[in-house]
């Protein structure tokens, strides 16, 4: 059994959301009681990450340190055509995840308790993001 | 046809193990011949990877650069409940793997030669982690 | 249904090259039409991507960020059997990918606009890399 879906979501600059939620009810809405759940962002300018869900603290360190190893605006860069965001965005891309998979179990994804599946976005303006979401299994 | 099992490891402190048989002890419980393999840590502070298994300085200098990327302690850091590990246990999560997928051919995992899958522990204190592994194929 | 097939490149040295059209050729052999396609290379010191197809300048920028977070020769890696690029190879490869999935639906990868697979080879000379290619799905 395969369920497939798109999720979209408007993100109003850099930072990252919680979307545990929206991947939850696809799998919910799959039927599917044992098997994996896939997210996937169509994008080279955002990405995924599971992430500790209790401290906001957490995402503003992990600012940080992203800052740190992709800065904007870098004079090292050679892309630089849509600002100095452009780079450090796909470099942050590569560096954290376009694709993730989650356990589901019992109808539900097998996150542990402090876990939340989150979209990052790493450029500073406004972005519509498209996401695909493929549950299978049994 | 599809097999979900969990496995759960004491890890001592800081470090990274090899958990290759275990991961490979499901797959032949599972009698799947072609497929995949999932692997997914219900935490985050402790991640996984696939690595070199054959000199253990790999993982001894891997530790240094994640200490450079990530370092313990960082006077910038807002998320420090746990002390000076926690958010770079976090920070090295996120920028290694917290599910890793396989493929499973003739009844076992695909791997390279020196290819190994390791449980990759960020807090210096003992913690005991939980993980779902997860085969598919026929 | 489920298809596994066996991908060779031949790398000439450090780089990433679009491995698109030859991921996209399995799934058309495949003949699934909704479901998943996984990538995975069977080595430590060679990785995988998902980026930015359209500007190669984008590619330039990530060796210098990796060369950055991984640099060749550091005087505190104790693994260096293999000359200078031999630990920040494997470094490299732990910071990117091992394996990626792609969704599929109506028999094609559903890749956004700009999204390109790629092959990134992280030692200097020349190598031969192996790769497993699985689609599942109907």
């Amino acid at each position: 059994m395969i369920h497939q879906q798109h999720l979209h979501f408007d993100c109003p600059g850099r930072g990252s959301r919680e979307i545990t939620d929206a991947v939850a009810g696809v799998v919910r809405e799959s039927g599917i009681a044992t098997g994996l759940c896939h997210v996937f962002v169509q994008h080279t300018s955002c990405s995924l990450m599971i992430c500790e869900n209790a401290d906001p603290g957490v995402r503003t360190d992990l600012e940080t340190i992203l800052g740190r190893l992709a800065p904007d605006g870098d004079p090292a860069y050679v892309h630089d055509h849509e600002g100095p965001d452009d780079m450090a965005a796909h470099a942050r891309s590569i560096l954290t995840h376009t694709d993730l998979t989650v356990p589901v179990g019992e109808g539900r994804l097998q996150l542990g308790t402090w876990q939340g599946v989150f979209l990052w976005e790493h450029r500073s303006h406004r972005h519509r993001r498209n996401l695909v979401v493929t549950v299978h299994g049994e």
